[in-house]
Order: C-alpha cells, then structure tokens, then sequence
C-alpha cells in the first residue's frame, strides 16, 4: 500500500519521457534521502519552468525574458540569422561559440503527417525580421531529416524572392570519425562536398 | 547563453541520480512543450515530498501518515515481522501481495566502510516492537550482499536470546530462469537448500 505523497510523486515522475515506473520510484526515494530542501528546490525550479518562461517577441526562443538576452545584446552580427527547429539547437550554438549572429527559433519541422504546416511554425515572425534589410544572410540550420530539409527547402523557395542570402549547414564526416566507422550518408554527403586542398 | 529559469532548472534535474546535462536538458524542454499545468503539478508532487513525507513512529517506513496505514491496520497478522533495509523494499513485498504481517524498516544495512553502525540503523525501535511478546517471528529480509548478510547475522544473534523465532528469505533460483542461465551464487544456493518431493 504505497503512501500518498510518495505515491503521487512516483505518477508525476513517470510522465516524464524515459522515466518508468522503477526509475521514478528510485528517484523518489533518493529525493527522500538526501539532504533537506533538495526536492523542495527541484520543486521550485520547476514551478519556474510554468510561469517563468515565454517565447522572446523577436527570435521566439523560450525563455525568461522577451526579448532575449541574445536578441538584446548588442554585441551579435546583424545581418546573420540562423533559423533552427527548437530552442535546444540554441544551446548546441551557443555551447560551440563560433557563431556570432542571431538567431530564430520555428518550434518544429513540417510534418504534414503530424499536423505540423508552415502555418503552425514561427514563419511569419522570421518574415517580419527580414523587412527591414538588415539581415543578409538566413543560414537554414534545420535537422538533415525528411522534415528538416523539407522545412529548409520551403524557407528557401519563400525567402528567395525577398534577395536575402539563404545558406544551409555542410554535411559530411564529424571531426574525428574514422573513415571505416562513418555512416553511408555521411559518407556521400562528405563526397558531394569534397574541396580542393 | 543558456536562459535563467531554463538553466535553473535543468542544474536541478542534473542533482538526480541517473541524469546527466543532455537528459535533464530533453526533460525541462519536453515540461515547456507539455500542456500547461504539467510541470506544476510535477512541481507540486516534489514539493509534497519535503514536508509531507516523515517516519512510521512505529516501524519507521516512510509516508504521510504516522502509524502508516499498514502499522494502523486491523488486517494484519500481528505475530510477523518483516525487516528490510529500505522503504522501497517494502513495495516490492506489498506488490507481491504473499505477506499477511508487517514490516520494519531499517533504512540500510551494517557497512563500517560507509559509517552505518548497527546504532545508525532503525534496531532500538525494532527491540521496543519485540518487548511486548506478541511477535512471535522475525523475518531477515535484508539484501543477500555481504551487508545486508552481516546485517541479518548482527539482528539474528541480537534477537536470539529474546526467543523470538528467526528467519532469512530462501535463496535459490528465480522462478522461470533456465539452469542454463542462472549465475553460480543462486544455483550454488539452490543446491545447498534442496528440498524432498
């Protein structure tokens, strides 16, 4: 007969994606052991994630402010825009340092199988962002799927006409893949891109 | 540049065992895509779990209620005692639904090396639940580790003297492994408590 307050945090934990029952009841019980006001400031950041968090007006990326610290700054290249499927990719960027522009996040790829349309991505805020000329180049940082390059695709086809530069991420072998472990897309994609040296 | 609330909580997620940066990133994100209300009421859950969770005065298994609802419970024999090491052990025989007594929990096992004594553990209130003589047996149920084994040597030679019968869990194979499978130490433990049929 498990008790309540143990019982229900079990049921919470295992919505989550990857969590089941035992690994919920596991963490429930670890939450229990540790010192106090851990899971009271797990519980709060949470409670954060409920309130705390918007879509920024500019580059709809989540977060607690609107505009972004990255929209904000004026410390970013204004005439690059790299256009990713959701605010996670952000964090891979920014994580890589390298690029210094802006950036719009769409939330998603379109999928006409999962109801996702051009109409149900952050398309028409992109469009508003590139009115005004500053903005010269959109690099399409879509996943290498069937949905992402069908979404990089159709930005492409939409942006052309505006006279904006439209580039899309190199493919090829990861830095450090050995030839004889590579995947066969990759591989060709290594291939198609080959350049002098 | 990660956001605030979003970074917050995923350095929260990342204290839980089994959860590194990438995972606890893919949580929050999925609680920000989830119907409104989903990470409150995770939120709400943990919360509960700091104030509304406290010891059985009686047989120190945790829970919102003290004496626990099967400590409270008119249908229980009360002649069996099982001990085991943790409250989740208490589930699992819960979950079996075989055993009728109640429990003791003794929240760990003897390991000098990790500084539990037989003092850190629960044994005084199980010797205050033994004093009045209705409990007539003691089942060891502590973990067949060489702890939880010295733990069980430590209580059977403590409840000894007091005449209460004393038992340990079988071992042997589990119901359903192949002989072809099964590891030494439960095969070893099968053959030496062999039964006529």
């Amino acid at each position: 007969m498990p008790d309540d307050a143990i019982r229900r945090a079990v049921v919470q934990l295992r919505r989550l994606p990857g969590i089941g029952e035992k690994s919920a009841t596991r963490l429930v019980y670890w939450l229990l052991r540790a010192r106090k006001g851990t899971a009271g400031e797990l519980a709060a950041a949470l409670a954060a994630l409920e309130d705390g968090v918007a879509e920024c007006s500019v580059c709809c990326n989540l977060g607690s402010e609107s505009p972004c610290p990255i929209c904000a700054s004026g410390n970013r290249e204004p005439g690059v825009l790299c256009v990713v499927e959701e605010p996670q990719d952000v964090l891979v960027f920014e994580r890589g340092g390298d690029f210094r522009g802006r950036y719009h996040v769409l939330h998603g790829a379109i999928s006409p199988l999962d109801g996702i349309s051009p109409d149900t991505l952050r398309i028409r805020p992109l469009l508003e962002r590139l009115r005004d000329g500053v903005i010269r180049e959109v690099i399409l940082a879509t996943n290498p799927t069937l949905e992402g390059d069908a979404t990089a695709l159709y930005l492409a086809r939409l942006l052309g006409p505006i006279g904006v530069r439209v580039t899309r991420l190199a493919h090829g072998l990861s830095v450090g893949t050995e030839i004889e472990y590579a995947d066969a897309a990759s591989l060709s994609r290594a291939l198609a891109n080959r350049r002098e040296v």
